[in-house]
């Protein structure tokens, strides 16, 4: 078989291009409910589009076991699962978050009002579980249930460091409960129901944790150095908020007491009154942290695409080994 | 076997309280996290007590069926499980309600804020169907999600009649969804659990939702009736957050047009301003309001005694039979 060794981003996307428009349609039926308020704020969330990654992650491992077939409805049903719970996070992230805006639009909170927004978080747990049981299988509930529990504890842990100086042992078991355990989660299930070995199982995981890692990590500096524009927020929001994270974190572990006293001044005004962005900006450079930082998302990326020496070659491993190099790259 | 007709509240508390007490220990161990701050939450809202009505339901039908043996590790498992899934609706209730106090003391919102309370109570969500997918029991997680998501259906459809002079029909839709089909499920999962048969499973899950009717229009009766003193809040709250109950529908039902305007007004301004408690409880009591929805209330309790039928006699079932009479006689 002729592989390319390298597969553009148009056919990142289209692989699975089908089998995410079933998702789609499959996501869309099951925000209804004859609570008519339901519906509406489901529908909302769901049109409110999202680049789709972890049922899209799903599928292509379901796709890399399928020897060729298509993607079992299970598969469908399962990315559809992944996507609700992600969206139930979001809602209640918001919430918590205070936010005016998500996807470039009206957050829900701020158009049905917390209370509401906190009830329709909680049907579409419930929605994406009724789903999931549908599948008679419970280790897909065992992932399931564990991770969910994992994101909710990890966004718990972030409100408890707000403001703090996190270590990189925090700021890594934060991402991983944040965004790495879903992403490995979605390799892993998609695993489960092709009814995959245990060693490609787990390899399949252990891809996905790692491109979790490095997505996160990326997020974090795309947040200290693009642009307000491309971020649609403030550059340095997280410091704002009182998150520290890596590059900082880098900048921390190099700097002299009273550049690290002026970043704490940051972190406990929650915003740049005292100290300017410019001044924290400055340490980062004077650190290369922000190179130290990505340094350890490309490690994350490279084992990414370690993990997958066991997957036998195909198109789809293709486009997964792509993947990686894709979330480094990304400058939005 | 001699069995006593009637049984006395001692021995309706005292039935399953080793096991009630078994109850409480897994609970507890299924309150702590890695995350601090999760199980703080978790233990004060244990701590906080309540009346454990729900766990007790299922290890009386758990024991019911036992033919004198004690009830299964599965049936105090499942217990406790209901009683957390309760916890958590509770927690997410008194966000939305901005409660004050729950059980006597501040409520968790207060003490902790209403962000990590959301966060809290999806923790407990899951928790529990961590706990209940141990069971291994398909039917088991079919019937707790379905439950738990018309529970939540139901809060969002109670936001959305507030205000409303709502029917009977709607009325009786929203305490079904509020009470009475946990109180159901409850019975429905100690059957399950052990082995019944579907006839005395149903009869059982009949059981527990007409016992939740009846007491449900009771709590909203007492509302009314019941004195400040008693109930820890004003009287007739729920007139004043726009809440409409079987009382007043009855009184809504015969009333004279101008009668009408004034309970409109009431639940328009959510409180006595412009009319008077006073005038609103007069109207009640001009047509039997509440000897009305007491009527339904015992019709209710009736229906429930009705449900056991096909059960065999035995110290548990004298228990039930008794459980529906505590249920209308009760005044706190």
């Amino acid at each position: 078989m002729d592989i390319p060794i390298t597969v553009g981003a148009k056919e990142l996307l289209d692989l699975v291009s089908d089998d995410l428009a079933a998702m789609e349609l499959e996501f869309s039926r099951e925000s209804h409910s004859d609570v008519g308020v339901i519906t509406e704020i489901g529908e909302y969330l769901r049109a409110g589009g999202g680049k789709r990654i972890r049922p899209r992650l799903l599928l292509l491992a379901a796709k890399a076991l399928a020897n060729g077939a298509g993607v079992s409805s299970s598969a469908v049903r399962l990315a559809s699962v992944v996507e609700i719970i992600h969206t139930a996070t979001l809602v209640h992230d918001d919430i918590i978050d205070e936010a005016d805006t998500r996807r470039g639009r009206v957050a829900a909170n701020v158009r049905w009002g917390n209370s509401k927004c906190v009830l329709a978080g909680d049907w579409l747990y419930m929605q994406a579980f009724k789903v999931a049981v549908q599948e008679r299988n419970f280790r897909v509930l065992d992932v399931l249930i564990d991770m969910t529990q994992q994101m909710v504890a990890g966004e718990l842990l972030q409100m408890e460091l707000i403001g703090r100086c996190v270590g990189v042992h925090e700021y890594l078991d934060l991402i991983f409960r944040k965004t790495a355990c879903l992403f490995s989660v979605c390799m892993r299930l998609g695993a489960i129901i092709s009814n995959a070995t245990p060693e490609q199982e787990d390899g399949l995981a252990n891809y996905g944790f790692n491109l979790g890692m490095a997505f996160q990590i990326v997020d974090d500096v795309l947040d200290l150095t693009a642009s307000e524009e491309v971020l649609g927020k403030p550059v340095a929001s997280d410091l704002r908020e009182g998150k520290v994270t890596l590059a900082v974190i880098a900048a921390l572990d190099q700097c002299t007491p009273q550049e690290r006293r002026k970043i704490e001044t940051v972190l406990r005004e929650r915003g740049f009154r005292s100290v300017t962005q410019a001044e924290v900006l400055e340490t980062l450079n004077r650190y290369d942290a922000v190179t130290t930082a990505m340094a350890r998302a490309a490690e994350y990326a490279s084992a990414a695409n370690q993990s997958l020496q066991g997957l036998p070659d195909s198109e789809v491993k293709q486009v997964l080994l792509t993947m990686p190099e894709f979330v480094l790259a990304r400058n939005f």
